[in-house]
């Protein structure tokens, strides 16, 4: 029952502990369709807490949900050239319907745009209609060749914003927020931090002015994009006919900015927080913050231990814990500690017949925290208190555990000469400057990395890291890619 | 700017009123997708109270949250006979993805049953493993020929539940205690009176042993089914292999139940409250429960207004009560009238600086309510006690409405001499007596109705309404349908 020998070894065997831990910990299982998985409740949880934030965020800043069709008619992606050209390879198309064959096929959507400037063209006329925010909670088909739980599967589940503005000002600031409001969620709630940034002309959304973006660097070194917030190019509303009368009664086209965030984001926790027995949640967003494993021998000891187990529950509950009382009786103590330390509950209490007569409990949290290693004794009286602190705790704990690691890992480079053969070789993220042009960045592909992410801050160097001799322009993260 | 001028007549025109009414209060849109309709912001919001409630009420019965792929490979359908016969004229197909032919289509789910059976049987293999009880909130897409906004659509959203048990029994009172849940939703909620019971073989879901179910009464006395709760029949699971070892040791097959509820709600909602002037909402799905519209003309009046607005709206939001402050510029307080009685806000408040200077706000019920007809002055250190009383007074009272005209249009029935002719030409329901057999069911096709729903409760005659001189088995609800 030891859980070392039964996950691969997490320091060597990455690609394959994550494989395994999110199959053993019941996040998800294989499905019968190409590329997609199934979400297990326990899973389908951690997003759901996810989402629930993230929604009132959402709404907090005036955007409205709504709901736009699965179905796009094929026509509509041509309209708007590098949009169709960036999701054409990845298209699944419904042909048939209702017995016969269609006169116009229908892709399933691979994000909304296509559909909802249609729609804005409708809703949009003078400058009174302006902004308009909606977003949209779906899920989107991307006909993906290789695939990985949560960080890129055929099926997706996320959120769509779309917004239309009378201003690019007005829209670069809107795309610009919801980035920070993406940045507050990963940080405060999936304690994961986040270098922020743009992206380069190369890795921008199809149709897109301007991409902002965040990437985390996962403990093997490599970059994941946790999300992004697109300044959609002015050709892309233009292409969908969507127009507005200004304040002089002027026709114009509006500035529209996209944005979204996937379920790519329970798959990064897993990876940035998980240790040797398995996952390690933040307390934010775990489906149960204390799970309770009552220990009893007779029927006598099992009544008076669940009663208080039941007691602890709602008190905690009514402050706000999730609680889960693990009173399966097919399964012994031991094998339910090793479960829930599998499946990362931030506090493990164990209460048996001695800590109910003596008024007190025992508290194991999942990672050591300041002042607390291993089983801590608390009082009855205090628990509600302790417990809320200790939660505290470990989700600050967390992301400074994450920053550790991000440190030791991060490196100054200053040209492709010095770093670009130990990036092949091991992994990391390199900062360095750059001067602008595609032919630099293109030199990154032997390397196998990319520049993930254009920093706002100013350059630290006189010339680009490409050795192109020409001025450094920008301070750029560089790092091989999920 | 009169309403009445603008709706078709609710009561000549019923089907007209609908669609005007659901599209001028921006419920929905048409969409460039065949059958699908755009569920703008404030449609999407009913929704949206609806699925919290449901969410809520789900959980707490022990049933978790999944996610399974939308997509299932085409011969997964056709392990069960009659639940492949039952969808196979509706289902999308997917032929191409990637920029290939697939090798095996992919069907868009019409509902999940065959993919969630498969995953149980990788889950279930022990008695220890039930009961199993998952819910998936998610979009289904069935190829409708004829669709109507909410009512019936290409796609539409919905939950489904999908629960595994060791008997029949167990499985049975499951299916039964979902349909509890769903009556309690529609009647507290919604306001809608329901007549519940069970389908007749004819009318079950393509695989169930019995399906259990709520029909409403819409206003031009024709039936719509609300929501069904179905026992699958054994040869369901078996068909997909779901097994388990009971405590005996010998394998067995479970029973399972599905149920769901659908985006139609929002549009029964419209049908069963809405008058000659618009929609009217219940207050405990309505997106704002009072909506209040500040009247002035200098910019101090301006000022002076809204600064009680926000004031009335934050002692009100603390509350629970959702407050929206229409202080749109563009629109004079006449035409906000207008729209905000189009759009169903229970309570409307108007507020100038008379009003703000007394100490009182104008309070206008969107429906009569008993001892209240039109506007009322409140006092504002009263204000939130009596806009909490008077929202649940509006929500009894939609009830109790609805209850009227059910009384109306429902009659006693005989044999099908007496109503057939009645029925073909004006709407209503028929309570009658039924041998049970399907020659006597068919009889009703000639007065284009249908059993909608065998009741619980004991029969009232000795002979069916067949004249089939056989002896009456079941009370039965008679009417045409949606």
């Amino acid at each position: 029952m030891c859980a070392a020998s039964r996950l691969p070894d997490r320091t060597t065997k990455f690609s394959d502990w994550y494989s395994t831990v999110i199959t053993q910990a019941e996040l998800v299982d294989q499905s019968p369709t190409k590329g997609c998985v199934v979400l297990r409740p326990y899973g389908f949880s951690i997003w759901e807490h996810i989402k629930k934030v993230l929604d009132e965020k959402i709404k907090a800043h005036g955007v409205e949900n709504a709901y736009f069709p699965l179905l796009i008619p094929e026509s509509f992606l041509k309209k708007e050239a590098d949009h169709v050209e960036g999701f054409s390879p990845e298209l699944a198309v419904v042909t048939h319907a209702g017995g016969k064959k269609l006169e116009e096929p229908y892709v399933v959507r691979p994000t909304s745009e296509t559909m909802i400037y249609h729609m804005f063209s409708r809703w949009i006329n003078s400058w009174r209609d302006l902004p308009l925010k909606v977003n949209q909670w779906a899920n989107v088909v991307r006909w993906e060749l290789r695939t990985r739980p949560f960080l890129r599967t055929t099926e997706f589940l996320w959120q769509e914003g779309h917004t239309a503005h009378a201003t690019r000002e007005e829209a670069d600031a809107m795309a610009r927020m919801m980035l920070d409001v993406y940045i507050d969620v990963i940080e405060n709630y999936l304690a994961i931090p986040l270098f922020t940034g743009r992206k380069t002309n190369k890795e921008r959304f199809a149709g897109a002015a301007e991409t902002y973006c965040m990437e985390a660097m996962m403990p093997d070194g490599k970059a994941l994009q946790m999300g992004t917030s697109h300044l959609l190019a002015h050709s892309f509303p233009a292409a969908y006919d969507v127009k507005f009368q200004d304040k002089e009664g002027a026709m114009q086209t509006p500035w529209c900015t996209s944005w979204g965030m996937t379920t790519r984001l329970v798959g990064a926790a897993v990876m940035v927080h998980g240790d040797e027995k398995g996952l390690v949640l933040p307390p934010n967003v775990a489906p149960y913050q204390l799970v309770i494993v009552p220990i009893y021998r007779t029927d006598e000891e099992r009544d008076e231990v669940l009663a208080q187990a039941h007691a602890h529950r709602d008190a905690l509950q009514a402050s706000g814990v999730r609680v889960f009382i693990d009173d399966h009786t097919g399964q012994r103590p031991g094998a339910k500690f090793f479960k829930w330390e599998l499946r990362g509950a931030p506090l493990r209490m164990e209460l048996g017949p001695r800590d109910v007569a003596a008024g007190h409990a025992m508290l194991s949290p999942r990672v050591a925290l300041p002042g607390m290693d291993g089983k801590q004794t608390i009082q009855n009286n205090s628990l509600v208190e302790s417990v809320t602190q200790m939660l505290e705790a470990m989700q600050k704990q967390l992301l400074e555990r994450a920053r550790g690691y991000y440190q030791e890992q991060t490196f100054d480079g200053e040209s492709i000469r010095e770093f670009g053969k130990p990036l092949k070789k091991k992994n990391g993220f390199y900062r360095a400057d750059w001067c602008g042009s595609g032919d630099c960045e293109e030199k990154l592909v032997s390397s196998l990395a990319g520049i993930r992410c254009i920093l706002d801050g100013p350059v630290v160097s006189a010339t680009c890291f490409g050795l192109c001799e020409a001025p450094a322009a920008h301070r750029v993260v560089i790092a091989k890619g999920y």
